[in-house]
């Protein structure tokens, strides 16, 4: 069986270097998190990950000082080519089985006795976990300072319109007034506690050993103390008194402590190369964070229509093909990214299900995605702080829009004032008639109403709405309820956590 | 322009009642957690939500305490039909609209003055979000037990094999060789943390009004005290002294706390309409307890197969087509429930980005994936808790299968016991060409070491390996590290945050 | 280790029936669709695939056709409770099990010797799986034919306004113009594939028995001219002259022709437990449906918005808080179904991914988001039916929104005019100027652009633009393109394939 | 309000070159897909688009050919910095502006009159999109070609071993005997089937102007022999006779065609700025492609278990710890691949769900999401060409599993031989006791089974199976239905389908 050859035209050369380097990703091109994110990034953090293990193991007793000093001394990205282990990695699935041969080769032309301590006991998935949990704690601590630079912004954005009014609208259609102040502060809300949220993350260091039980480095080379006797040591602690080992004298079980500490990372409870909630927490969070940042660009690219007009981005961008125009380009790439992090996310979620001590496939599905989702945060946020510190506001088109259906936004207000009297059902068609009226006509939907309720006979109305009244009520600046109060509240909860925050 | 009709055959008769009873839910047929999450548990919430508002109205003096009384004894879920509201709900497109409807007939039948008080005030969205969170209080706390149960057993299941040595097996392949116990200390890890998770959701009750500014609760129909002077009752607070608004003296921020109260869910910040991060939460965290429970469930389906046998279901399902099987039934279920979960739980996530005081499409495709999620997780930890209460270990096939390699298994060990004298190359090709002699001639490892040896003169390996230490190096059931204490660590960090948790 | 119990509080029963009837669901209650899928549905389904497989043992010999009648007879939906069922399924993990062991007590009780043909040689997903495909056929046809409808009132709508003028959008700010029929042409284009598109999907039957050989067809039970030798029967064809079995003398391979002849599917090339394309390509046209309605939902959602006016829905939707709203429901829900279907669709596209000859989850998997997206899918159409015939078009506001920007929606074609003698970049500032003037100023963009010219010493921009020209040039509904073509060309190629389509 | 500014340490350098290289991505680094689709790709892509347009004004006399070559010879990715683009990019959201500017600076160079015709009329959208299907279209080739290696192998395969014997599995167990040519024939459907599938996409260019109307293209500048009048040309054509507008004569229309003519594209109906089906069903048939390689990943891996070992890629992949594994690495990453594929064609198909004539984010969310799924299926192909081409088959291990169950795995077929007689409840007890008692006491299954038989008296036993014919019945071997037969059926579809074939 055959299939006919597909002819090649000259048209289709596909062609040249593979490397990304953002043309498609505007969203995050030259954001702090893209370069705490590349192919570099994690290479360099995959060699802090083995600097640190063999400090660990000096610390533990199992490798010389010299040897982690002369791996640590070795471990510099710069000294390795990315793409050649990339394309090395094909061979076993994973960068860690080419980078461990090449950080031998390089300790050992600067010192041959240390070489055999790369990488001894570990196996590549203590090395590429540890290293994404670094790149993802430097990520996130750039995301962070982004989110905090947000939140500052449109706390004072909240304080400074928390009684300006504009319609609130629900459906598409103006429902009742609120304040953009309101608006903002849920905002600021969404921002502060994605802040909290990403800060409060587990960043576990992960080190086990080829089937996550640690022993082999227990075995093998054993310390000098330990080794004239010509047995084997032991590969687990003693039975303590009560029949338990002791966690205290467990070589690996201290050395997963020191480990931890040298690289700067949280203590596990186990080995998790196989229990992915940290993975998929550390997702999760990225794209709350992502989507809590999209409904921010939702709101801003809503009221920035042609047709609205109450936002505008500072630094509107423009287009190829129209000069005048200036687009909410910031809330569209913010917008663009919270279309693909849930989708994201979906993936480290779906690794949770992952069989055996390391899974063929799921565990390999993650780096990607994860990859991704931090990108797409940094981008995110880097996008919003500046849109927020641009965003111009104007409160005379708000006021403006607020007029649009003739008063219809405070109707709600007039049959709830008029309902104890006429009932809420005669009050409601009462009111909606006087709105088309004042709509059709023209007219104040005040002197509207008392022109209805003449027609259909309703004397109350007049007695229940006397024109000062009935002047309080059509004006929608003053029905804003609680919203300026909810601002303060708001505030107020984001000061509090702030002093309680680390 | 007309296309052609398809014709109707007698066969397409499609049909009958639209209800879903379960038939393509095995997963969750008959579960706590279904009963739980069913159209009427939704309907009954929905009436509690609307019975607190009354009684929290009453509470702040705006609903006299009888008529809060009558709409609390109205809002029985018998009283209503679900199909019906179901239809109706098809017009404003929420299923609140008609059941307001339903509810103020039900009151006035039975108190005509208390009518004009049913949802006063609100908007559909505070009734359904209410309802939704109280719905996934009562589901959680079905799902918590059933995790609790299942962690209680895992605990003790892990006590028990703490040192029951099976190969860890790595893509597909042994590895080197781990405890079951460690296995189950990871999976009762997963279980525990996921209950604690569950436990730590911060699930608000829901109040806005309209959009979100509360201000229908304080207009119109203002107290008695307040009606005299004929003016429109202040829709917000006054100024207090700082030129700020006291919060505690708006109606709408005191009503929001009352509310909370009643219908016993937790005080929001804000109205949270489309600030949804506690439905992307509650989302992501019921994801990441399917995936869990997945982990749980892939382990078992691996070392269930009819070629490794190390587990089986106690009570293992049937075939339509082979009297003999039994097939890993729950597990295959939560299998399942982990590959919907991650999807399922995009969709919240991506209702973030909400537009708006109500978004035109973003809430209403919240409502189905959330109930689903709800019951994939409630049934996948009733399946859980009955597979572990049932699961059969086979420890004899455990160590069975860890001979399976001819030694393989602590190939690790014996070269890393090897390479200070032979250098890593060289002391990991012999044990290789050593572990396939072993296996191709049938004859211990041990033995065919010292015969490799002979053949490629490395004397060494006799005086480096005398017989007892041979014996103890390629013996799989010493080469288990840590895991003895890893378990008993898992178990403890458990004990602790059993201890500190509410 | 215990966790402490949760307390149980009165308010906290959860409850009741497990039925959903689609209180949930306002996308689809109500819908052809609905009924289509609902559980009874799927259980006469079931039934349907049982009994036409008896008939096609019948017509190959290997069942009485008296048996094959009875089981027909009693393959009725409403002898059986599909919700004992539902619970009963929870054994073996799937509702055939126990439907087999129903039906054939239903079968002995009419007819004895008939019940052990019952299921015969089958599998339980033969059945699941054909049902499926029967229950998508008769769906579809449902769906198609809210499709047709939808389409050939867009096309009307699309030829009714193949010239009104409005606003172009790109990235929320006006463009350039184009026409509401462009618009609407490019629904129905959507629209029309999409019938198209589910109309060629492959619904094939599904008969394998237990592992996909159709070996227990041939088994046991042989024919009575083959039994007397007392020797089994051939499980296989004879090899025939090339050494080939010749498959026209198989009875597998004929049965599955007279199964899929039978229960009206297409006959597959092999059975396709695990080769599952047929559901992941279904899924996927779903998908592909409901986003294209997504489509046309989104923009009737931007156009009906109150600033913008220039769309509304036939019958809006009503609020429970505001009388005077009018909502796009039906756009609202069609928006709800198009953020779900895309998630729920890559559950099957996920379980391509599935081990041996049945998998342990990923067919489970598959059955619940496959008829949530036929529901999804089904209530869009029906929706988008609904809509398009009751759509309210404002040409009047649309002309209005086009003047909202001063003339800029036309300064694309102003600088174009002007580029050949200026330049590009000059000619663009000086019309970008010219339309701030038009704005600030309330002047018409022409007479803005002269005076801009003159201050600035463009002398040439005068002798470019003689009156006549400039007036032709500043209006936009002269500036259409080829939009009308387009309209015509869209309707001509709906026709051609029409005519085309069966 | 501020926030605490969280401390940087020298260890949380982020940092260096944004650059990716594949070192996160061994499923595709240097496989023919990636060159395809680096950024170098795209951007030549972009260039190519830009030169064809201005090849195809130049046929419609719009452009002189000059001016056209003078384009064409400037677009050539090497004169250009991607990562110079990609920051730019951010201003205006897409790469195409900066490019744009770029490339008339660069044809100004060469040919001052030329620059003026860059992009003339066009906008950023229809270049970017056409440059995506330029390099979907590359990309689809190079995949192509690997499946149709993968295909051809697998024939080959599934031809030798169509009658090779070996247990089928559901459910994790054993069921009954099927052969390894059914399986690999599964595959080979599946493989061929994606590469007709991927074959008949529709990938068309992409030419619209701003708002999709094609406006530009005739508007301005016109050819020198309509400019004389000094009236603006036409934007449109002139009615026809039946008060239609005649294509041919529409300069728009005529530029559409030629510009797909000169691209090498299809031509589509209409722009399709927002109607998105050609990037959702690109993405839908990419995931399909990696799914139906992820059904083959997914045996390989449970084939290639240390306990079942039927299975073992060629060229296996080592591991970081252990010197002797060999890792089904190629499976691996076609499963991690299979993962992450449906949750990313979510993406594309969420952006179904367009609004306007340009959204503001649905499209830029597709950029990179369909590029990582052009990826994956790049790479999952060409691993599934080089697992098949260095599958090792172990048919005797094969046999050896299928005794493993004593002979359970034909229990099927001696239930069906008994059950005329005993009925079908009664033989199924019988088979099962049988079964159990040959796996305890480790003796034949017809032995047992005529003990069984003894013991319980069914004397009918011996009589319905004389010995030739029991031996017959429990030889597992004989029991393959209709296996080989199916194996020609798809080998025959997959020829004709072929011949058939483009």
């Amino acid at each position: 069986m055959t299939f006919p050859p597909t002819p090649a035209t000259p048209a289709d050369q596909p062609g040249g270097a593979p490397e990304d380097v953002g043309l498609l990703a505007p969203g995050r091109a030259g954001s702090p998190a893209e370069a705490a994110t590349g192919d570099a990034a994690f290479l360099q953090a995959m060699l802090d990950a083995e600097a640190a293990l063999a400090r660990a193991q000096a610390t533990v007793g199992r490798v010389p000082d010299a040897a982690a000093g002369a791996i640590t001394a070795a471990a510099r990205v710069d000294a390795f080519d990315a793409r050649e282990l990339a394309l090395a990695a094909r061979a076993g699935g994973n960068p860690v089985i080419p980078l461990v041969a090449a950080l031998t080769a390089a300790v050992a032309r600067a010192d041959p006795a240390a070489a055999r301590h790369v990488h001894a006991g570990a196996t590549s998935q203590d090395v590429l976990d540890t290293a994404t949990m670094l790149v993802a704690r430097r990520t996130l601590r750039l995301v962070r300072a982004d989110l905090a630079r947000t939140a500052e912004a449109l706390a004072e954005l909240a304080t400074a319109h928390r009684r300006t009014p504009l319609p609130g609208r629900t459906l598409t259609q103006h429902a009742v007034p609120t304040t953009f102040g309101l608006k903002v502060a849920g905002w600021y809300t969404l921002v502060r506690e994605a802040r909290t949220r990403l800060g409060a993350l587990r960043l576990p260091a992960q080190l086990g050993g080829a089937a996550g039980t640690l022993a082999a480095f227990a075995a093998g080379d054993p310390p000098p103390a330990t080794r004239r006797d010509g047995a084997a040591p032991p590969s687990g602690p003693r039975p303590g008194p009560r029949g338990r080992e002791e966690p205290e004298d467990d070589i690996g079980v201290r050395l997963l402590a020191a480990y931890a500490r040298e690289v700067g990372l949280a203590e596990p409870v186990l080995p998790w190369h196989t229990l992915r909630t940290p993975v998929a927490e550390l997702a999760a969070a990225l794209a709350v964070t992502v989507g809590a940042l999209g409904k921010l660009a939702a709101d801003v690219l809503v009221l920035s229509r042609t047709e609205i007009g109450e936002l505008a981005e500072g630094g509107g961008g423009g287009s190829s093909a129209m000069p005048h125009k200036s687009n909410p380009v910031r809330a569209t790439l913010i917008a663009a990214a919270a279309r693909q992090a849930p989708a994201l996310a979906a993936v480290p979620l779906g690794s949770l299900a992952a069989a055996d001590e390391r899974p063929a496939g799921a565990w390999h599905a993650e780096w990607q995605p994860l990859r991704e989702l931090l990108r797409l945060a940094g981008g995110a946020a880097h996008d919003a702080a500046e849109l927020v510190a641009g965003l111009r506001v104007d409160a005379g088109r708000m006021r403006k829009n607020l007029d649009l259906t003739g008063g219809l936004v405070v109707s709600e207000r007039l049959t709830a004032a008029l309902a104890p009297e006429l009932g809420r059902a005669r009050a409601g068609a009462l009111v909606t008639a006087a709105a088309r009226r004042a709509a059709a006509e023209g007219r104040p939907l005040g002197e509207a109403l008392l022109a209805e309720a003449r027609l259909v006979e309703e004397v109350a109305v007049a007695e229940l709405l006397p024109p000062r009244r009935l002047k309080e009520l059509t004006d929608p600046t003053t029905y804003l309820g609680s919203a300026p109060v909810l601002v303060d509240r708001a505030l107020r909860a984001g000061r509090t956590a702030g002093e309680a925050a680390p």
